[in-house]
């Protein structure tokens, strides 16, 4: 007698989990709240440090495993002590991260073994628009590349589609490429 | 006879160079196109890793000091192994960070002494978006809030001014609330 076993972790993906997850959520749609956090103390100058623990998900305040921090700040160049990256270098990490796990993600699901994911992002800003020096030049990066090499033992066209798949499907490219609203509030005392 | 000294640091800001950079862009705004780039590793399931080191701006290649490094996972609860915060946490950093650098930077300019500048933000969003379990949800936050404490030697007028200018020339702010282009390709060889 022959057994057959259908492995359940995939490109270090526990797709019986992913799934039983799925499920789960289809079942109670309300436990898909979740609320992500980060705290940030000024350090001094361009240098500041943010500290990542708490969120909120699945109807409860939960914690990662570890406390991470990160500094950001600028480069001597954009009068900084390059104690970190820039802010806006952390937003190209956030992309290709985030792209890069869902991809591994969907493989997964659909049944197709990665060998290799790499990617560069890149972001084109002229900042005569942060300086205040031309109206017409606005804040933020005016374009975004990212470049995706991606191996596996499925066809360069299934390949593709687990890209294309992400980006449908990924949280920073939605909220770069569609509006947020963001609010601030401010404390003096 | 009394010499009475300007001093050039202000909140850990040299004014000196920060209006000498000024000048020198408003001289030639072609010095202020830069790129800024991350490079990214798949390593297993939702676990990636990313690189921050080169640069191009003021004309040339640049580097960092240091080359950065940074990892980001899914905690458990989403199918992860939480070696990192996840990529839309980085960007709640990224907001913060910016924020915080622009505001140091304006009260420096503006002769206000800041003794402290803490931040906590906090981004809302329903996993049925990015799950593909409910098509009327989006995949990224829905709402990004952002509350400031900010103390020094001026009138809680002016030290709210400051962040209200902050934001105006946050290069993080503009691409989370205006759309930025983003082109991907793809290699799979």
């Amino acid at each position: 007698m022959t057994t057959t076993v259908t492995p359940s972790t995939r490109n270090g993906v526990d797709t019986a989990t992913l799934f039983a997850t799925l499920d789960a959520v289809k079942a109670a749609p309300e436990a898909a709240a979740f609320q992500f956090r980060a705290s940030n103390q000024w350090l001094t100058g361009t240098h500041s440090r943010s500290t990542i623990h708490g969120f909120f998900g699945v109807g409860e305040e939960r914690t990662h495993e570890r406390t991470f921090t990160f500094d950001a700040d600028h480069p001597a160049i954009l009068v900084g002590h390059d104690n970190g990256p820039t802010p806006i270098e952390y937003v190209l990490h956030a992309l290709a991260t985030c792209l890069t796990a869902g991809l591994a993600n969907i493989a997964a699901a659909r049944g197709i073994r990665l060998t290799e994911v790499k990617s560069t992002v890149s972001g084109d800003i002229d900042l005569n628009g942060i300086l205040g020096l031309d109206p017409d030049v606005r804040n933020g990066y005016q374009n975004i590349a990212v470049h995706f090499t991606v191996k596996g033992d499925a066809s360069p066209e299934k390949l593709r589609g687990l890209v294309e798949q992400s980006r449908k499907r990924s949280a920073v490219y939605d909220i770069l490429t569609s509006n947020v609203p963001v609010t601030i509030d401010i404390t003096t005392d």
